[in-house]
């Protein structure tokens, strides 16, 4: 259980980091969507390890193979099933921790759990399982895309240097110009620096990943208990490595005045919309869309794989220590930008189809 | 759509802030479970209004009535229906603001999703629809206490005081002993000073409200999309209000490196039970409960309805003054409380029934 | 677990026979709907007990009572609770069967189950819980009459008395003609007669419910797993009693030539709408409807109370003798209909609504 | 939608008829199976196309590959995908099909309710789909045979030569020693000759499996929506080509008095198991089962592809003849045999770990 996410647009997901391949299907799609292959790829070529020297050394082609839900380059509505052979598997690499727990990782709560496990790089819990969610959320994008919704994440943190910048006044354009995915080019150099200092120390750090999302309906919620916000917060948190999540004010609305934080409801003279004067909401109002863009930011740990010797304990309790090997990215944030990315589309593209289903007038 | 929430332990809500009566239908309940109706009760009574004077001072005796599901003092496997008549409902306090979007509540969205609601204090998007959440949660309580888990929230921050004691430091029984639930004294009395301000003010306040779980068994928590944080924060996202929600070490957690991050694991020399020595992790690895107390703060804004004018729109896009009348709470967390600890034991419940269902040996 | 059933149109039911209330809560009914207070209670008085002398002499009174989501005579899109008070309970008749397991009743089944249960009139597994099918159902109608789908149900055989003309021959509107439910006015005659001769014997006789639906569009039901006809069957099967279910040309079709059984599709020459010549496919080819009427067969066993002692076993596994108490039905069949109807408008609506979903360009 | 099967143990699957693969992702199979991959691929087999002449002379390899939640020959509790690639697809059979509706096929709905399909051997709506299905089944088989519960189909009816020996009497382990899977050998041998008759005309017969479920523990089963024969008979229907179910005593019993009807419980003197001396409820009272063997019956339609021209239309809606080409099954029955074990196994161990969360005491 677990591997399952979304009401309509349903995904389930499968494979371990070593296992034979990473994929996905994804049943309640439309019908009739215009199905490009080459961006999917593009986006999984955007998660992908060994693009540059501040990420994962590993090499993986990760090249997406579709087996069925699509007919003549269209969706058939049918469950659409896709995957990603792991190749450079290197399985030896974790033969030494075959029965060591390693600190902060999964090791001993999925042998506690299962009363066995995959060892083989994490096996089950390996950030690879995202690779599945890349693939849904770009076909999740293709949809949205003709619907005029769009998605755009960006690093805004990594360690203490953190981006101040309001999201209205960034070029978000820029934000695939560098390694980081920071939009702000000088900030995104430091933040390599920064990354490549801790690399060398065989450190890891943190970061923050920020979502902005623009063209989103009116509507896309659920009262009470599937709230947009708390969905796209339940997406956020399940992606590995995050601790933290927070829309609109977040946790700075906290110390605001109601007079302060509430936003104006006014209408636009020239188009005759309505819309907010300010946007601490976050587009998002008793858990409904409103309108206004989307925004949210999401706080990620450092990883806990370094290249450090740390104290620790095997499957039968013995005190071990687990050695740094393999090879692992000091900070997670810039490959977690597409992840951000596709959770958000997945979360979106499920809510749009369930608001179709509102009002008997639309029936 | 939206007020169903768990797996096996499953809830479905209803009512409105001025309708009939709101209460909670809960299916997958085990059988057995001694049915406490004043615990039910009397955590009901934590989340009433009126309580002092810094919360809304609306009168409503929250009575709880079972329909169904318990016989001879027992649960019976059978789904439990619980409900609260509404009481003192004065409808025509709301009569003016029939088509009135109010700033910052849901007003729009609801009318704009479904093309009427029924306006009477919020309707559904009211607060008042956490009275189900805290009966079904003190349900949840009542089998988890048999499984040795506690579950305890308390205020730790109102506007910019904040409560910086480690919670290991803190007395947690001193909670309950001030209208604002926060467990040090000293501060409790500056925040109900501060609140008295804000409510004079005819304005609101946000602040934080801190959760700590004890006793949680290893295992609880799925892989990948159900992780036990992810389903967490869902919970709370989900709470009116809620702006953010953070585990462990949370946004902190960001600005540190591995190397200060990881949680050793020990065994400890005394029981031989395994454990971290320090707990960023808050108690979850990979997703899963380790077996350390669980942690997390969850962020609220402040509450969209203030006894003042503000500009807005109504139903016919016409600008309004949106006055300032009806009774609210001027800082919402002290009555958060409650509900947060309900939410917790819900999703708590939940996994620790889908993680009997786990390994063969078990079955 | 197994009171809740629907994916969009999604009810969670609650209620013993003899506990304060029976009642469901509907999640996921479109807003705007003209909710017929009168029509859903005219519905519950077709499934009444006590309606001539051979069905039940229970009294009660049933009447419905909506907690929520109607606002000003309309669905809000919000949940609608909604309840019957139980009356008549008359608990004593059932305590000398308090640790008596009745044979073919599920006494021993629950008990076994849950390790305790709520003995009285059969405590959830009573008949009674259709109460809450009948209601929801009714709401269900309500919003397919507005998109111009009817269901009719009707006995058509009784013990060895079966009604053999096609149904297109007969008129479904003498339904209601008569205490048996049989659109045959004769044979309904001759129906009574028996059922009244076995209520004398204080034996028990099953019969067969069918049914007929007209003004479905084409495209309701989801490929493989949930058919339509599948779905149908699984919602008539967990009506009490039931042992079969056959739809379009059932078990008789098994002996016919594919050439025999196939319905040639031919283009009206009149209207140009697509049609078949025959309909051995009841209205469903692949798993969704095609537009012809769909109608099905539902066989109900005589019920397991009977007014005649009976060897069995209590709790302890002693040997006893269960005695013929109470007030029962002779045939259920009668009271049926309208719940076999019930159950068919909330799947089509489901149905109908999960159809919204399928082609982008329906988006 | 439509893909998915299954609460706990749940199973997504995909794949067109001559698309790449037909497969399936399990989700909550327990951890710690030992898997055995030939017994998987034997079951895939006793399904295969090509076994006699009286089946499909399609060659397909069906070789099942694992892509995942297997490690050293265990389940590993994370999701098992399985799939098989479609080898003879052979895809200019069907282009002269292309844009024809044949008739009692499910051409014309998809069309209708897709806009677009996979028009290649039917695509999704192809039997081949029940390659994902036995898989799956093959693997709940597995934990099946650990828990003791025994599942046997065969086929009862063909056309109108019907098996009347009652089931107790039949000794089922002769069933797959003839191709027609009937366990009575002569029977089997006019079935036979009767079926290639059948295919000699181009014509096709349907046709009845029966199934005979031994070892099932008492308890499996929930109240009201998800009896256990309701969920069987919705697994059954979803099958390809299947008309009816009927469970126990079934339409037969509509005829039988309650006196007749009732199955008294008895203890076994020797064992002290409570048991019941007849079973016409066929092992299942109050949708929950009781001990005794559960039986019931399956009936198959006649398939709709036949060897002989047709009348039917186009996607245009002009009159077209659809003329008899391909290879295919003239009576579906003898290769249903595996499909309904499989489907009946996902059932049973579905609320095998859905019975396992029921009473506190177990927790």
């Amino acid at each position: 259980m677990g591997s399952i996410y979304g009401k309509i647009f349903q995904i389930s997901t499968f494979g371990e980091s070593h296992g034979a391949a990473v994929g996905v299907v994804v049943q309640g799609c439309p019908s009739g969507i215009d199905f490009d292959l080459d961006f999917i790829q593009s986006e999984l070529d955007r998660r992908k390890p060994g693009q540059s020297r501040i990420t994962t050394q590993r090499k993986e082609a990760d090249s997406i193979e579709v087996l069925s839900g699509v007919f003549e380059g269209k969706t058939t509505g049918t469950p659409i099933a896709m995957l990603v052979w792991n190749g450079d598997q290197r399985s030896k690499d974790y033969s030494h921790i075959s029965d060591q727990f390693r600190p902060s990782h999964a090791d001993y709560t999925y042998f506690a759990k299962y009363g066995l496990r995959d060892y083989r790089g994490g096996g089950r819990s390996s950030a690879r399982e995202t690779v599945a969610r890349v693939a849904a959320g770009a076909l999740a994008k293709l949809v949205l895309n003709q619907l005029g919704v769009k998605i755009s994440a960006y690093v805004s943190q990594v360690g203490k240097l953190k981006l101040n910048t309001p999201v209205e006044q960034l070029d978000l354009s820029l934000t695939e110009n560098n390694a980081v995915r920071c939009p702000d080019p000088k900030l995104a150099e430091e933040m390599f620096t920064y990354i490549d200092e801790i690399r060398k120390q065989g450190d890891s750090v943190g970061g923050v990943v920020s979502a902005y999302i623009q063209g989103c309906p009116v509507g896309l919620g659920e009262p009470v208990f599937d709230k947009l916000h708390a969905e796209l917060g339940k997406a956020m948190l399940s992606i590995n490595a995050v601790k933290g999540f927070e829309y609109g004010s977040g946790f700075d609305g906290v110390a605001l005045k109601g007079s302060e934080h509430n936003d104006i409801i006014v209408k636009d003279a020239e188009t005759g919309e309505i819309k907010t004067l300010t946007n601490h909401s976050g587009g998002i109002q008793g858990g409904i869309s409103n309108g206004e863009p989307i925004y949210f930011r999401v706080g990620f740990k450092p990883v806990a794989t370094i290249m450090q010797d740390q104290d620790s304990l095997n499957e039968k309790g013995e005190k071990i220590t687990v050695s740094g090997k393999g090879r692992h990215d000091p900070c997670v944030v810039p490959r977690a930008v597409p992840i951000v990315e596709a959770m958000a589309a997945i979360v979106l593209l499920d809510f749009y189809l369930r608001n179709k289903l509102i009002q008997l007038s639309a029936l």
